[in-house]
């Protein structure tokens, strides 16, 4: 089987596994279920999941306690667009080739369906830990919550909103990227490590491999942002420009972008490529992330 | 000491627990950290953290691991003001006599601020279960997650919200109630009680009496936005009325509503009293949520 194939394959796995955790859509308060649900099955790589998972395998993961887990980083992930596709936030009306979840079901649902989703991923990975209660899972949860916080994503995120229209300069830009996008990948790598007993040096191996396939993310999507289609890409392409923002290509130009995103993800691939266990899917996974096309 | 005094040393402590567990101002995401400290030292009564720790207390808890579960109960119910008075929500600009964190912060810093309360409620929470890992702490962090999420207090928000400008009936409306209102109080005291490690049974006659507490409170709230004023309550009356939604005055009337937050409040009383620990502090906090005039 390829590569493309595989990843089909566990991509399919992992929708089956997310749909398993979503809430059934009864009682009073449906349309915010749907909501929730409209918002998690609009698509996505399901990258974060897979990375958890992948470095879960990596590290000779065997049980289903990551499952959890997985939806529990997609719904934070999920949340995260929904607040940001928002009217007062990016105002965009596309997500993945679909209307936004406020374009759907309007802005008080859009607000609702976010924090219902947020705090569903902790209702999902506390349900996990009082099954599972080890130190492991303790610390999954924790290390889900720090990422996805004001010290993690939401602190990118505020920066990110708060520079619109300014020029800033480097060092706020990576304060940006490292929290806004490496900090959910950190997050999902090494809750996979964690649970898969991961000893403490591999542990910080593993967050810097991560933070680094977060910056190359990044930075891939900024240049995808100027570069590609709203058909390939499934969401507004200029949106940066609309949004007066400084990226990484309007900071360092588009070929220097593109020389950094190779730079970075080979070295994640070096940090990764000196821990002992291997993972070839993964590391596959994360080269493909250097020539994405969306 | 008479219990207006011993209620306001008891406030000011918590007050201090609070300001304990607050983000510090630096860093770039300052502003969002501000948002967040500005809308948890707004004031409010700090009845969830008192429940919480005056259950903890009645069944013999001493110790200060209750604290940052007070903070993280404090911070959930903060955020959900924040989001509630947004322009597409309620749209209030006044709370507690203060300026609402979007008519301060501007509307995107409201919306993440939110963001910000509600996952650093979690983080909190999952650094006391780290610091102190055993059953009790895991099992209360269950009960925070699944309280305030679609089968709790965010559940009772949307069909709130849903329902604003619709007559709906008394099976709809006790949904709402002991949701929006009472599984936070509820989360309150079971955490209290399960950190101070009561058994099965006590735990439901606790959820009972919060159950009851929270309807009562709810009620009350109703009450006072037809009898109070802006000076007294510190936030505008007649806000039902203006968004026409229905309560529990409109649909049985202010008499009625009276006799059944008595009722309701007695009922709390005697589940409490069915118990072998005593709190009278406690009791004299209930006693006073039928009586109170804001």
């Amino acid at each position: 089987m390829s590569f493309r194939e595989e990843l089909q394959k566990r991509t399919a796995e992992i929708e089956e596994i997310l749909r398993g955790y979503l809430p059934a859509e009864t009682g009073f308060q449906k349309t915010v279920l749907e909501a929730m649900n409209y918002s998690v099955t609009a698509g996505g790589k399901r990258l974060r999941p897979m990375l958890m998972q992948e470095t879960y395998r990596m590290f000779g993961g065997e049980g289903k306690v990551i499952e959890p887990f997985m939806a529990a980083i997609e719904m934070i992930h999920t949340y995260s667009l929904v607040h940001d596709d928002l009217p007062a936030m990016d105002n965009d009306e596309y997500r993945r080739g679909r209307k936004t979840t406020h374009a759907v079901y309007g802005e008080a649902f859009g607000i609702l369906a976010g924090d219902a989703l947020l705090n569903f991923a902790f209702e999902t990975a506390a349900g996990a830990l009082c099954e599972n209660f080890n130190e492991q899972t303790a610390k999954a949860v924790k290390i889900l919550a720090e990422k996805a916080g004001i010290y993690g994503m939401i602190g990118g995120q505020v920066v990110d909103v708060e520079s619109e229209g300014q020029a800033i300069g480097q060092d706020k830009l990576d304060f940006i990227y490292r929290l806004k996008t490496s900090a959910l990948i950190e997050s999902s790598m090494m809750i996979g490590a964690v649970l898969a007993k991961a000893g403490e040096e591999e542990l910080e191996k593993i967050r810097q491999t991560a933070e680094d396939v977060g910056l190359a993310f990044q930075i891939q999507d900024d240049i995808l942002d100027v570069t590609s289609t709203l058909e390939v890409l499934g969401k507004p392409i200029h949106s940066d420009d609309k949004n007066q923002k400084t990226t990484y290509v309007t900071l360092k130009g588009l070929d220097q972008a593109k020389q950094d995103v190779a730079e970075i993800s080979r070295r994640a691939l070096d940090t990764l490529e000196s821990l002992k266990c291997k993972n070839p899917f993964l590391e596959e996974l994360i080269t493909m992330l250097i020539t994405r096309e969306k």
